[in-house]
């Protein structure tokens, strides 16, 4: 991890910095998939429901899968995406170096 | 279905008996995973627990697609498993003839 984020041109503080944040809006993302399952599952009254939940729970688990990918070479795109769904405050990336934070920013916007 | 079930050598009556029968104990493998899923959701409280969930559900959805499998040529074996399960009682295919309520039986024991 160390090397690829080297590599990556991250350095070591901005390695804390993303873990945290990305760890944040994980955190987030998935409060909010819990306090869905617990009133959905609450509302279930037929074979359907369930397997309507089911189907719910499966394409939640691949988007967020997709969605929450640690590699330093794609981090940038992915707190970019973070921002624009409103997991993450740009505010909340404070300590990357100026030229990240821009192209986040920018990007969040498109 | 009428073609298959002469074919199969299952009457009209029988038929009518069979799927009443095949639907109760739908309705009760589907009661009993309904009140799971509403007691695990409500003990939901990380990630991990969502996909242990998750993979409850698929594990359950996958077996009971296989369960209840309702062709006349499988039928009798269908319905000794579900006896064996718990699921039906005997008494519940009365109006079967003899010969395949002694081998739902008998296979129930198994």
């Amino acid at each position: 991890m160390i090397v690829e984020s080297v590599e990556a041109g991250w350095t070591k503080a901005e390695c804390a910095v993303a873990k945290e944040a990305f760890d944040l809006a994980y955190e987030r993302e998935v409060l909010t998939l819990i306090t869905t399952l617990k009133s959905r599952s609450h509302a279930v009254s037929s074979p359907e429901d369930v397997w309507n939940l089911h189907d719910f729970l499966s394409a939640k688990r691949h988007e967020i899968d997709g969605k929450f990918d640690f590699r330093y070479s794609s981090l940038v795109f992915v707190f970019a995406g973070l921002v624009k769904d409103g997991l993450l405050k740009l505010s909340e990336l404070e300590g990357l170096d100026k030229d990240k934070l821009a192209k986040i920013a920018a990007l969040s916007r498109m």
